[in-house]
């Protein structure tokens, strides 16, 4: 694990809790944007004993040692919960199964009627044992190790529920949001309100810090971005501060790399996620001083390891000294990584000189 | 078609060339990427009398007929050859098919010996059918439609020649740019070379502007966007130029909104496409005064038409007036898109106010 480093009050506090406060602890902390997961053979023989995958992201049995994992193997600062960004429309009773080698599938919401069927009525039962997960490893966790909470945002959590898929190539969603902002400004109300609802809950149970992953900011149409991505995201960040005024919260709007001073400006985030496509020199340069920036080596690098990854690693590094800094990825580890390349990344950043 | 503007020296211009010269007439020349394609029913009962897609665009019969027909339909200011960016490994040798539903899939090129095997022996032969096409649909232009030519930007053609299909994760190639620079290099020097020389004598043909697709520009991590966009644009802008000054020249970094101040500053573009993710009036804001820029209505918008359509049009042409522009998408035409609704559009951007 990383040296602790005092703050002011003299008493020691997780480094990745100080980087998201404005501090700029060196060696910076890190963690790995899907570090437990299927790269780890630990993890496919766990993911063996569920059924389907969302009822293995909602046993805490299983989810506690999925997120403890690589914190056993790694000297991670974080923890990550183990779970997935659609358990919020599954609460909400929308049907989602996720299917192997395809992800996941929905049964699509195209309309005020399907929006009027769901529901929150077992809305907090259904994600309660999120709540026992995080419980479960905050009371396993060494002591300079924070525990993440996350949720997705309300544009990427729609981009599913409408699409009925992932990844495809968005065309209902923009569809929908132009032709009928109504129905569209309604549903992004119900997830604006959904989310802060689970998130709070996740601050409730324990979770240190919060991230919003909006993994589709990329494909928003520029006259949407206010709407869909900025609003969205600067309702959830007031209702999750009024709740926890001592939990950062980290957004990350992967490809809206244009974007990203006005997204710091206008939520209100305490840090911000960096893709592989963007400089982080460029954007420590538009941000206030006391606002992290968490990235963004390719996990292409992580995968192959050696030089190639040992020189971006060190470019990043130099880039980021003296700023809140958090290493991480640009996006999540591939399951094709070789689990060492992992302990050597982590060799990398932590033996970076003050 | 637009009323015609005179320019200082009191003789007409066709308009899509005065906005590429800096000029600002108005209401703004118009033309759509993919205007000629799928949506139209006499292109696909045009494409039924190839065999193959390549043989297709490499039949000047078949492609002058293809690149007029969207003319004959609307008045529109420009034609656009009607080719594929895959013509360029196509004609060094690389295996090329287009697959029904599928999209095109190459033989991977991923190594120094298989980069040996492509060749340019038959490069000008391969390719002499696309200047018969362009003298022939110059023939039958009318005196106000200028006929724009193009090819693929080094950074995209490779991605399909390194993946072998298109619309990947782009893991392949990124592993290749950061493990294999020297190889990675040698292909990008190969295709400046052969894209230049095909835009030089698709101006010897007569084209009269010229667009560089890079059309995934936006996944190319920070660290590589300089040896991979920005340098091998600049060389092929500096080769064309040198040959074909009186050619204007348009580069479409597609995705990479966050790079187009130095991708105008740094490649010597005449004119730059922005994707409907990116604002016009920032990017407008950021380019010199006699840079041009072109598009960027969504193409969902033009698929589904009516007020939405009407509404996003005048903010961009509000957006827009007293800088040289080009009405465009910000993507080309879906398939599923009513023919009538384009004749909608141009009289929305036709009937602007001056």
């Amino acid at each position: 694990m990383n040296g602790m480093l005092g703050n002011d009050l003299g008493c020691s506090m997780k480094p990745l809790l100080e980087a998201l406060r404005g501090g700029t602890p060196w060696p910076p902390p890190v963690w790995l944007m899907r570090q437990a997961g299927r790269y780890l053979p630990e993890y496919r023989a766990l993911r063996t004993k569920a059924q389907s995958f969302i009822h293995f992201c909602l046993t805490p049995e299983l989810a506690i040692e999925a997120t403890l994992q690589p914190i056993r193997r790694f000297p991670l600062d974080a923890a990550i919960l183990f779970a997935d960004i659609l358990l919020v429309p599954h609460a909400l009773g929308q049907e989602v199964a996720f299917v192997a080698n395809e992800g996941p599938k929905l049964v699509p919401i195209r309309d005020a009627a399907a929006l009027a069927r769901l529901s929150t009525a077992s809305f907090a039962e259904t994600l309660a044992p999120v709540m026992e997960t995080i419980k479960g490893v905050r009371a396993e966790l060494p002591d300079d190790v924070a525990l993440i909470g996350f949720a997705g945002a309300p544009w990427t959590v729609a981009t599913y529920m409408i699409e009925g898929e992932g990844g495809s190539d968005f065309e209902n969603i923009r569809g929908v949001a132009y032709r009928e902002p109504g129905f569209f400004a309604a549903l992004l109300d119900r997830l604006v309100e959904a989310t802060s609802a689970y998130l709070i809950l996740q601050g409730d149970g324990g979770a240190e810090a919060l991230q919003l992953f909006d993994s589709w900011a990329g494909v928003v149409p520029a006259s949407l971005f206010e709407s869909a991505v900025i609003a969205p995201t600067a309702r959830i960040v007031g209702a999750v501060r009024a709740a926890h005024p001592e939990i950062p919260i980290i957004g990350f709007p992967r490809g809206a790399g244009s974007h990203l001073k006005t997204y710091v400006e206008q939520t209100g985030v305490d840090a911000v996620g960096i893709d592989f496509m963007t400089s982080l020199a460029r954007v420590r340069n538009e941000v206030p001083e006391s606002v992290a920036l968490q990235g963004n080596l390719d996990p292409v690098l992580l995968r192959d390891g050696g030089a190639a990854m040992a020189n971006e690693t060190r470019g990043i590094l130099a880039s980021m000294h003296g700023h809140p800094f958090i290493f991480n990825l640009g996006h999540g580890v591939l399951q094709t990584t070789p689990p060492e390349h992992v302990a050597e990344l982590l060799n990398l950043v932590q033996g970076a000189r003050k």
